[in-house]
């Protein structure tokens, strides 16, 4: 993006904030640096870290906030109480038109909840998502709902399936992403009613998807599909199961070395292309989760990441910036409640009229 | 298992059968020179390949059956036209107490509903589950229910969770295994209702399990509790999701490696060791579901699995039998009944009595 531009950082949150934070926006700095960050935070703690970094100094606006929204807090405490909080005042940035999205690393359901009431979901949207890139075989896949919502109807999943290709097609580049509901066989009498349901709707052609009916677990690395489409239970779980196994293949690789001298000989060789299929699963590398479905850009980053997993947080923000997404998915939202409307307007064709009539 | 015991084999069941199913029965045989094998299917394709295997046909009896259940076949219809085919007549065989267990690589959806149908579930139970082992960091965790109940209620994880502790400490030798129900946040607030109501009651005193509560997608691998309790639904997309993640990971290293004359060299000699690593997520060594809470021994193995896969199904169904886990269950349950009847009678300590009557 080479035009100006302002990103509001919820500079509290976070398990390493506010120093994790100011690193990553330092990064990030270097990577776009036509950015300006508003920093929501306590300036007492802040104005060391920028005075130590003229750089990144020159790049930000402090708004202080002495409020901070803990991990543990609940959801519904977190917008009675935290009005004066870093979180909220990030997000109202946005709203105010200060800034054009924010990033925070804190508390995932305080964050989706404040975004809710300050932005409002986008028309036509019943319930934002929280979606992201998952590494697969094929290059890279986009899943969503990752956690925002436990239970959802086919309404629901309809329009994670339309945010999803538009979210698809602005960050992959591609023209007509292929969509897939997650189910636990790919029969059509397979699954819960709500996906047998979505299901239904995905087919009928007034929306025009590349919908491939349901995939199951194993098609998310496989890359079987560009977008997958689930409930905010299901998503979060298979994400945390597939971060969990990698992991532990990582670490089993990393045992099973440190076992062996010759083996640990041999690694001095095959280093190199070991790390590279580290960076290729790298956490950090998927780091940015968005809330799709909002009035506006949130990028939520894991709480626990360092400041290149931030600093990527701060490029997924930027992306759907600079690629206006919500104007995509307001287009599509739109065109498909004109076919719709049109469909339900339009007479029956005059023979099938007749055939009607005789039956 | 030293005393002579005979195993009921579906020899038509999945995408390699017969071939792959004698092929493991001869691989078991060896490893359980006591079993005997009744091989049910198509006397015409088994008897050529027992003729070129004397001494796994001294282990085994053939009996013909002519009908086939197809991988593609639905369970209603499994159950009402496959009366006569090689996995109804091989689960009957249990039933009738020819076999102490029967293995199938078929159909998982017809071999449950006909395995219910036939043998019914334990009393207590009102749905049977599908259950495993996953490998983890620690070791080995068992997972609950696989697949077979895409819905399910409190009552049936609480099921689940008795099954799995039970399963656990015969197959994992353990005392005390702990439990977690899977969901999307350790707090008591997150997740569906069904949840919260099966973690209410199993932190209740008269079941005397080691619940740990709720915990998430990444502690399967890290192995934080020995049993994880899910509804079949979400069971199974974490399962294929972790199997499809390992495999990714695999595909990776051997991508990354090919690419390199360097990591080659040094490959040479990591190889034992990345052998090892290979070994310790085989799938083929997690081969063999058990279907817990049902009256009788009836182990599901993957489809597409090969001899070796095959022979550590058997190998599942022979430590089940060995340590008659459904005497186990049934004990589990009776005391928990008597418990709560117990509490029921029993009145109130005379102190609290009082103190309830002043109130």
């Amino acid at each position: 993006m080479s035009a100006a531009f302002t990103l509001s950082l919820d500079a509290m949150g976070g398990d390493y904030a506010p120093e994790i934070v100011l690193k990553g926006a330092a990064i990030a700095r270097v990577r776009y640096p036509t950015a300006h960050f508003l920093l929501f935070g306590d300036e007492a703690r802040l104005k060391p870290l920028l005075d130590a970094d003229t750089a990144l100094a020159a790049a930000c606006t402090v708004r202080h906030t002495e409020q901070v929204i803990s991990g543990e807090m609940k959801p519904s405490q977190a917008i009675r109480q935290g009005r004066q909080s870093s979180m909220w005042k990030s997000i109202e940035a946005v709203k105010n038109g200060e800034a054009a999205g924010v990033v925070s690393a804190g508390n995932t359901g305080a964050l989706m909840a404040m975004a809710k009431i300050i932005m409002r979901p986008l028309p036509g949207i019943d319930r934002p998502a929280i979606c992201s890139l998952f590494p697969t075989r094929l290059g890279e896949t986009v899943m969503l709902d990752l956690g925002a919502n436990a239970e959802c109807d086919a309404q629901n999943l309809v329009q994670f399936a339309i945010m999803g290709e538009c979210f698809a097609r602005a960050i992959l580049g591609l023209e007509r992403p292929s969509v897939g509901l997650l189910n636990i066989g790919s029969e059509d009498v397979k699954g819960t009613g709500a996906l047998r349901e979505a299901s239904q709707i995905l087919r009928s052609t007034h929306l025009d998807l590349e919908f491939k009916g349901f995939i199951e677990g194993d098609d998310i690395a496989m890359g079987t599909v560009d977008v997958v489409v689930t409930d905010g239970f299901t998503g979060n779980v298979a994400l945390k199961t597939a971060e969990g196994t990698a992991k532990l293949f990582g670490e089993f690789l990393k045992v099973a070395i440190r076992s062996s001298w010759l083996a640990k000989f041999g690694m001095l060789f095959a280093k190199p292309v070991l790390s590279q299929v580290m960076a290729r699963t790298d956490a950090r590398r998927y780091n940015g989760a968005l809330f799709v479905g909002l009035n506006g850009v949130v990028v939520k980053s894991h709480g626990g990441t360092d400041a290149v997993g931030f600093a990527n947080a701060i490029g997924v923000a930027v992306d759907m910036i600079a690629r206006d997404l919500n104007r995509q998915i307001g287009e599509e939202l739109a065109h498909m409640a004109a076919e719709q409307a049109q469909m339900q307007q339009t007479p029956p064709e005059p023979a099938l009229a007749a055939e009607a009539a005789s039956q």
